[in-house]
């Protein structure tokens, strides 16, 4: 007997047919003898229109507010879910985040689980009960619905199972796992059976959208396997574990890409102390994110470029918080391009294996890429290169590091 | 200043734009110095289509997880409009029925309020903060959301104005007022400034569906004086108070009329002590309601015609429960008749004087209607008559009744 928790995202329970067939995914494992608590979120689409709704009623809304609306999505499909489980003959009872309670911070939008109360839960789904945990939402400090922001749900399954002491975490989601890379862009990504915690957190920040960022560190922090599966096909999907339980490691494990990222280059700036913060003071204020930075060496001693990436997304606001202060600054122009793709390789196997940075520059350079920015970590190398090379770039990396099915 | 609950229920809060104007009129309230506290419905649509996505799932299903899915349409409106209501410059916060609490019995899809907490909803209405209730919802005795029933958040705002010792509560609808019948059949049917709780008691129970009976019941147990108006036309409605409070009264208030009732005669019953227990015994154990009930004397001594109407959804049943009992019960024949329509007269006025029924006898009997049923009490009557008469016998009574505009 084991003690599963298991999470559903919005696809997976798009409407009444679906909701049943989740429950006879959940019936198979009470089936087998296990415990086993559900998380879901809302149906599909249901989320949208909610956070539509607060819009159109006023583009800047209460917080508070707004999670009383957004938090009705999940409460919608745990009920749901738990009349299915009934009629299948199978013990249920749906829980809010308020009833259990999963207390959060009071960071209404995006708060963050603080303490799961248990005892209940434990005590009902070791008397066979299961139960179904209305993921993405809280209870405040000020005793009301929070919720954690988007894709959230992820991290309330997680959570949960650290909080019960699960023996597994599975995510069923409408891929069947992860993979090497972008099955969508090459044909010879294969899934992985494993990968380590700390590779799939770099492959989830790096634009892998299989899970949410946030419910990765938690899982390592707590150290709760997770499985990656589908929940339309029936087959075992991708453990997240810790690297003593990978028995064969490999060199690269990944490659992510994120056309997610915008570069600036800011030509001919000063080249004195403090110009790195007056750059990215103002940027940080701003709310914009800056990742990779690179500083060319000086060739005149007095001025330099520097280029460094934002987020699509911040493109604009970056541009206009830099215009603003070119008097200050000093630079001599400022060059944006969007038209970028952040690719990385990513493997524990780096730590103990010199030339998986080479390989990577080599390969590119085979095929006539140019590579813009590069920044390295102790698990992973990332290269900014033309957007146009996406595909070639992945397909030529994934043969070169062994990784094609 | 004064303390006021207003209650909008699920045409009013349609859709964004109709929730905006919500919010004015609230606003309006508030800028008249008044404490206010809005009881909302869910939009209109919503909860039929929660209880249908419960049916899909299972036709019988678990009232708790009804109840979890179903109270989600409140809790999208109270979110929604309190937005509103910040954007012009309002103070508004929602609330959910677990949060206030208003504690309900267990009797979830149909629970019935037990007490209200309001110390803190009074604070913040006293700091001129708009307390924002989610109707038609409560905290059972298990920490579960139950809900009161369909139309129950008329229920909620008068339990809740009771609670807060409110000088009035509004109910906001979609026609301006309590009329003297339906102005759909009687073009000269007259909205009435004032109705006793007794008349409007009559009045829901017997068809007019301008407000829920359980909720004319606590406006009558607690005295809270209900305004029922329109929430698309700016003008005063009618006012459900004491009879203290009516100067003038009439001898009639309304004219009612329901055709849900379908009738059931069952001819040469047995005429011996304990048939009419072994006739509605069953009906009642098959949970149908009779509600009018006539036995004719009996010709022979020995057997009798009894005639009692059902609701007309309850037709079928109650026809197979008694042909089911034939043999035992010994009648002859049953006839169904679902062409049938209740007329009331209703007026406090009764009470003191004869020859209300009268008038209504020999008014329907100057059309050649004939009456198949009545029933009586001490501020109605009631006749049964064939369906197609209708709108003639609707529009006889109320000019001989005086209550032509």
């Amino acid at each position: 007997m084991a003690r599963i928790v298991m999470k559903f995202g919005g696809t997976s329970v798009g409407d009444c047919d679906r909701i049943k067939n989740v429950a006879r995914r959940v019936k198979a494992e009470v089936d087998r003898g296990n415990e086993v608590a559900v998380v879901v979120s809302a149906m599909s689409g249901v989320t949208n229109q909610l956070v539509d709704y607060c819009k159109q009623i006023a583009p800047l809304h209460d917080a508070r507010e707004y999670d009383t609306v957004v938090s009705t999505g999940e409460q919608v499909t745990i009920g749901l879910l738990s009349i299915a489980l009934q009629e299948l003959g199978v013990q249920a009872r749906s829980w809010m985040g308020w009833q259990i309670p999963i207390r959060s911070d009071g960071a209404h939008g995006k708060a963050r689980i603080e303490t799961i109360e248990t005892t209940e839960l434990e005590r009902r789904m070791a008397s066979g009960q299961v139960a179904v945990v209305a993921g993405f939402q809280g209870l405040g400090p000020d005793n009301r619905v929070t919720t954690l922001g988007r894709g959230g749900s992820d991290t309330s399954a997680v959570a949960l199972a650290a909080a019960v002491h699960a023996d597994r975490c599975d995510i069923y989601t409408d891929v069947d796992g992860v993979y090497t890379t972008d099955p969508r862009i090459v044909a010879k990504a294969r899934k992985l059976d494993k990968i380590t915690y700390e590779e799939m957190l770099e492959l989830a920040s790096l634009g892998a959208k299989v899970l949410q960022t946030r419910s990765v560190e938690m899982a390592m922090k707590h150290r709760v396997r997770v499985q990656v599966l589908s929940s339309f096909v029936d087959a075992p999907g991708t453990l997240v574990c810790d690297e003593e339980e990978i028995v064969e490691k490999e060199l690269v494990s990944g490659i992510a890409y994120s056309r997610d990222e915008a570069k600036i280059t800011l030509v001919r700036v000063a080249d004195r102390p403090g110009v790195a913060a007056a750059i990215f003071g103002p940027l940080a204020d701003a709310n914009v994110n800056v990742d990779m930075i690179v500083q060319n060496v000086s060739e005149d001693g007095k001025h330099t470029d520097l280029t460094f990436t934002v987020a699509k997304s911040d493109l604009d606001r970056a541009t206009k918080v830099l215009n603003e202060r070119q008097g200050s600054l000093g630079y001599e122009r400022l060059v944006p391009d969007s038209n970028v793709v952040k690719i990385s390789v990513i493997g524990v196997g780096m730590r103990s294996h010199a030339g998986v940075a080479q390989k990577m520059f080599s390969t590119l350079a085979d095929k006539a890429i140019n590579i813009q920015v590069i920044t390295t970590s102790e698990i992973k190398v990332s290269v900014l290169v033309a957007e146009e090379y996406t595909e070639l770039a992945l397909r030529a990396l994934h043969s070169a590091y062994g990784l094609d099915a």
